[in-house]
């Protein structure tokens, strides 16, 4: 027999992962509920024509296909069912039969806008919704790149309210807050882009401005200039970008500086009035708007998957030092999500959070709080015979206590038991053999210190707990 | 545009329906971690050849596999490739080609067993896990069968005494007595359904029998003699079978019974002091051990899936007199799980809960908290203008004191905000009109009471809170 694997790109979460991963989605949950976001879940498979066409052409190439029911494994099995049935029946080779109706979601953001649609005469707009579930991609696995991942995101659909997108801000400022992450959330309009594009003469290049003003953190002004003069851009509209790239100061400054430069773009002055009022909107809510170094930070080279967002769009960065990672998480506008499924005319905004980078960015920096590991506080031995009564007894008054505990099930030699315990992490453990038995007392070993007392049940709760 | 849909057998969960469930996972999840269990979470997908051979033939049929990545949905685009790749280079039509090699979970124990054999040098053993994550399974869809569902299972691996399954007793009692759901829990061993066919002289009928009283709560015992006689049990064999069925009395009273009739099967004898210890264990926890009409009770005609279970067995079933509905739940004894995978002598002993089942059951006997059903307590009126900003900082505020709050994003018209708070079912509504932010209070409508208070912040907040 070969040895057991899993699939490639996938993983098992062992205790310990489940416990700060679960940390991750409470918190996350506990602020999105406070924000009036709803909770929804939907089918890991959804019809293949839901999904397909929706990612651009290589999403589709990475959506992982369900084999319809009664098709088996091996192609020859396959190719023979093929041809007795279909190829005979048809008197010719190519039938177009579907093998694969279903397939594993991709993303949340379809799976959510084809619920709206489904329940449009249901839901109370606008609707706001909260959704942590995982995904799947047939993407080439590496270092931290997952075949099977989690997102999460919160989205409001059925409302152009820019205080939707200030909302969405707060959320992942109080977010990161209570992670004790140190981040800065990058801001931009996709009608800045738009805005470059004009300013340059060329309104149809603004995806290639787009594309390599992206890469401004990776290669440098010169890079992205070098870029541009091979996308078509002329000497003048580089020209243009340099200066509103070079713009520095504070959000406000900023804001002054993009509209004395763009103020004969329509769509570049909708795009910092955008900006601005969002910013005012989360300053508003108690929040203090970006400075610099601070957490909010209006970025005109940020980019994103621009396929379907329009307007203000968001990028999370870790700003801790000695951190190396990209995107913690990013969202934005979209003005008509869930016209894909015919129903027209309802605006959404949603950001969406990296689980898997949080969680090895927090665990890098040792954010989650120590009494995560706790599992199991009390190990009652197991020291046979009469004595095993005496223990259950005292385990269920334990747990009637809220000590979460557990007896060794078998009477093995106690060296053993105690390995048991410290290979477990179990930080107390209670031995009552004959003498305590009769006594109507246990011994209470306290791993910790080193300290070892003969105390009755109620005096070895407090005790216990008095050590949390 | 076809309207969109989902996969048949497969569930959108609503924000209400997710907060129920999450209640349960929840509920369980307290109680696995009291009982010194710890979370695992397993990939969704596995290798086609960890699940294959391992739920029997008609599972095997049941497994939802997964297209090999590259290939197309389209059997003509598929065969096409074949032809002109495989075909071609290898001079031959029927290759055997792989075009699945990963397949969704099917159930949670198998990938349990993978798991434990994978790891078994990190682990501590005995190892206890409780894991709940959806299944997938190719069934026919009906009410209440899903193609996926949640499971929810709780075992231990490595300790072959019957302290484990007392544990798992009380688990069940524990689980189902905070639930609200008035349930029996169905006991019986495997060793005393093998002592049935040793007392009708066909231990090799063993199977048969089972399969036959089985079926005893739906056709009662004249419609199973009937069955027994079919499957070539003779007039004796049915007699004793009779006889052992119809023992009735207190747990205690049937175990002496049993004994009487049994005292000449070594397997009867093992499997009655099975029962009788884990029932001792049971009871020495603190749990009171079944007497009729309690919550547990020995069952002979208990059968289970025996492929796998080797002792003990279990099953639980609504006590309620208005609930008609199969097991919430079940498990049992497996001497040699990780054998599968080449791991040879860890017993194992296991028990599930049917959640969509137990969700339906407390659905129908209204046994939900109503709290559950609480999102946003309050929800700030969009008056506009400068009343945005005002209204913005009361949100701030009532959030920071924990209470879950939204603002209407648009100015919309009253009326339109008045029937999203209705419809969302929102109990508060704060209105922040010019008046209100000049006196520096706000207008608070208490929607079941109907009364209408003008207030400051802190007034409101106490107000809000005083009504949980």
């Amino acid at each position: 027999m070969s040895k057991p694997s899993i699939p490639q790109g996938t993983r098992d979460f062992s205790p310990a992962e489940v416990r700060k991963r679960q940390y991750i989605f409470k918190t996350l949950q506990t602020i999105f509920e406070l924000y009036g976001f709803q909770p929804l879940e939907t089918p890991s498979m959804e019809n293949l024509v839901t999904l397909t066409g929706k990612y651009g052409e290589e999403g589709d190439r990475l959506i992982f296909k369900i084999l319809n029911n009664g098709l088996n494994a091996q192609t020859d099995e396959y190719k023979g069912k093929m041809n007795v049935e279909w190829e005979k029946m048809l008197g010719k080779p190519y039938t177009s039969t579907l093998i694969t109706e279903r397939a594993l979601r991709y993303d949340l953001t379809i799976p959510f806008a084809r619920y709206v649609v489904m329940h449009q005469n249901e839901l109370a707009f606008p609707f706001r919704r909260y959704q942590m579930q995982p995904v799947w991609r047939a993407d080439r696995p590496q270092k931290g790149r997952y075949r099977e991942f989690w997102q999460c995101d919160a989205d409001v659909v059925g409302s152009p309210s820019l205080i939707n997108e200030a909302e969405l801000l707060a959320i992942y400022t109080s977010a990161f807050r209570s992670f004790g992450l140190p981040v800065t959330v990058k801001i931009n309009s996709r009608k800045l882009l738009a805005a470059l594009a004009e300013l340059c003469g060329l309104p149809e290049k603004m995806m290639d401005i787009t594309i390599a003003l992206d890469k401004l953190d990776k290669i440098g002004w010169v890079g992205v200039a070098k870029e541009l003069q091979e996308r078509g851009i002329g000497d003048d509209g580089i020209w243009q970008i340099e200066k509103v790239i070079n713009v520095s100061g504070t959000n406000e400054e900023k804001m002054v500086a993009f509209a004395d430069i763009m103020q004969h773009s329509a769509a570049g002055m909708e795009g910092i009035n955008e900006l601005s009022k969002t910013l005012a909107y989360y300053k508003a809510s108690g929040q203090e708007p970006g400075r610099e170094g601070s957490e909010i930070e209006v970025d005109i080279s940020l980019a994103r998957g621009l396929n379907y967002y329009t307007g203000v769009i968001v990028e999370v960065v870790c700003s801790h030092p000695d951190v190396k990672m990209g995107s913690l998480g990013g969202g934005g506008r979209y003005d008509d999500l869930t016209g894909l499924f015919g129903l027209k005319g309802l605006s959404g905004v949603g950001v969406s959070f990296g689980i898997d980078r949080i969680y090895d960015v927090m665990d890098e920096l040792k954010l989650f709080p120590e009494q995560l590991a706790q599992g199991t506080r009390a190990l009652l031995v197991n020291t046979g015979g009469e004595n095993e009564a005496y223990a259950l007894q005292l385990l269920q008054q334990l747990r009637a206590s809220g000590i979460a505990a557990e007896i060794y099930p078998d009477a093995a030699k106690l060296d053993k038991q105690m390995k048991y315990a410290n290979k477990r992490g179990i930080p107390f453990v209670l031995i009552a053999g004959d003498t305590e038995r009769v006594a109507n007392r246990v011994s209470l070993k306290n791993f910790t210190t080193g300290e070892q007392l003969l105390l009755d049940a109620a005096a070895c709760i407090v005790a216990i707990k008095n050590q949390a």
